[in-house]
């Protein structure tokens, strides 16, 4: 099977590691783990298209948090307290540029999250693009033998911005990750910008891996700064409506508050409710299917859009993989 | 006093930190220690010109080994036993470069070192010379509360490649640090030559530094490829030819071996004798005095430069103190 997950960071990352728990699940219950033959004993793909708007050169070094988190997470290394970053890194480096007074210190990157970074801008800078890079830390964490594939939207550098009031009563746009990270997104959004959009072309195997899919899955993911920017690249959309694949959604919101992150502060500019009511209508145009909390399971949601309501909290791996399976067999009935 | 220094690194470095205490200690010794008013209580001002040649672009990041080591060991965060990166450094940023299978391995750069390469990165793509930078740096380090000014040799990026003899015959040029670190000097050295030392210009004040200088000195660096570097560079060896002040070297060679490195290795290449005697002849355009040791009291040295003999083994900072202060000695009884 091909599934297509269009991803955000950790919530996404999460997501993902779930899904490929679930089928394995699935593969080992129907006895076809690489062992039996047949159709069924097809290797499952998994494509992760990544969000890119919230990549920031930082110190000189491009940093991909989205796709690091991707990357750590379903390689075995990430902080999984955090959900971002490397697990028991050190923090040598940024403390001694913060000894000689390099800005900004509000960006917390560890010395083995910083290798990434230096190679990743290596290699750059030596002209590969960043799916080429991508594909490179992918190897080093073992995506491709769990079957799974990791490309960034767009290999367009794109970033998120974000228009705020100044002091002085005129809007100024700062970095998605100032916002977010250093603000803790509590400085009111006026709107959301996304520096390189217009030019950016989707990465060599996006537009296929949506139109190729047995089945395309939005996780959990921020549907403004997260998803959003990824449909925001022209064609993506435009793909996903004509996909033959059910198009499956997990709603990010439980009893309208985002389960992590900050996406009430995201869905307000744009005048959106905040629910899964509110985020599937941002989505009506392509989604089929559309998994709720429970506690969503009465609200009215678009018409054509199938709902499925269950425990939505992703407290675990096991809980991940219990979502994932829930639209993975969504996606069946709607096949 | 205004003590003007050419230096490389490792040795260089020791000897100017033995140079600062010598320079204590006489005005400890005269009652000037910052109390006492007259001529005598201006502060002494110590100008470092290091050596350039020996930089490197590794993982994208500008390296500067020579002025590093100075630095470091001038700020007191230097590894002791190595005499280069910083004290009790991490690897975590290299290891995991080394599982991403980028090279090269063999130059060690610990996590709080690559933050100077970060920084220094950073600042160079800003626009900023060397020379402000390596300011910067300074500052971090407390040169200025030390009275040293730490200049580079030159702004030009320059490098220094060593040629050597290939598999099939050809030469080929490396790098010198891949010749001095990954080979240890030990692969036979044809020549030497320096990338863009013909359109290299002194940096500010490098020449002044040298024409206004009470004493010029010449620490035990490497004199081929640190001081004979610096030489190279347009304009210095003439500004040395012309300076007011006695030149003053300290051999870096006892009885025929180099103390430390490879000096060897690189004055056979040149057809030079591996010998005190054989490095003050790279300098007699210029040179006044010569320190070297006991064991080469007899040798014959160029006509016109005044030698004088000690123990020249820098075992620490106190010996290096006592070397420093016989070339201001010498300097005082030449000028």
């Amino acid at each position: 099977m091909q599934i297509t997950v269009l991803s955000g960071g950790v919530g996404g990352a999460r997501f993902v590691r779930g899904l490929l728990l679930a089928l394995r699940q699935r593969r080992s219950a129907a006895g076809v783990d690489g062992v039996s033959g047949g159709a069924e004993s097809a290797p499952d793909t998994v494509t992760v298209i990544g969000n890119t708007g919230d990549d920031i050169t930082i110190f000189g070094l491009r940093v991909c948090p989205d796709l690091d988190s991707l990357l750590y997470t379903l390689g075995g290394g990430v902080d999984e307290d955090q959900g971002w970053g490397r697990a028991a890194d050190t923090h040598e480096l940024m403390g001694e540029l913060g000894a000689l007074g390099v800005q900004p210190q509000w960006f917390g990157l560890g010395d083995k999250d910083l290798a990434t970074h230096v190679a990743r801008s290596l290699w750059l800078g030596q002209g590969l693009s960043l799916s080429q890079v991508t594909a490179r830390l992918a190897s080093r964490w073992g995506l491709p033998d769990q079957g799974v594939v990791l490309l960034p939207v767009t290999d367009t550098p794109i970033e998120t911005h974000v228009v705020i009031g100044g002091d002085d009563g005129q809007e100024r746009a700062i970095h998605f990750q100032e916002w977010w990270v250093k603000e803790r997104a509590a400085v009111l959004a006026h709107r959301f910008t996304v520096a390189g959009l217009g030019q950016a072309t989707p990465a060599p195997g996006v537009l296929e891996a949506i139109r190729g899919a047995d089945v395309v899955v939005l996780p959990p993911s921020n549907p403004v700064v997260s998803i959003g920017i990824i449909l925001g690249v022209p064609g993506v959309r435009d793909a996903l409506r004509g996909a033959r694949a059910p198009i499956i959604g997990v709603s990010p919101l439980i009893g309208g508050h985002p389960v992590r992150g900050h996406a009430d502060a995201c869905l307000a500019p744009l005048g959106v409710e905040v629910s899964a009511a509110g985020v599937a209508g941002l989505y009506d145009d392509f989604l089929r299917g559309w998994l709720v909390d429970d506690a969503d399971a009465s609200a009215s949601y678009p018409a054509g859009v199938t709902v499925r309501h269950l425990d939505l909290l992703m407290r675990d791996l096991d809980g991940a993989a219990r979502i994932a399976g829930a639209a993975l067999d969504l996606a069946e009935q709607l096949r």
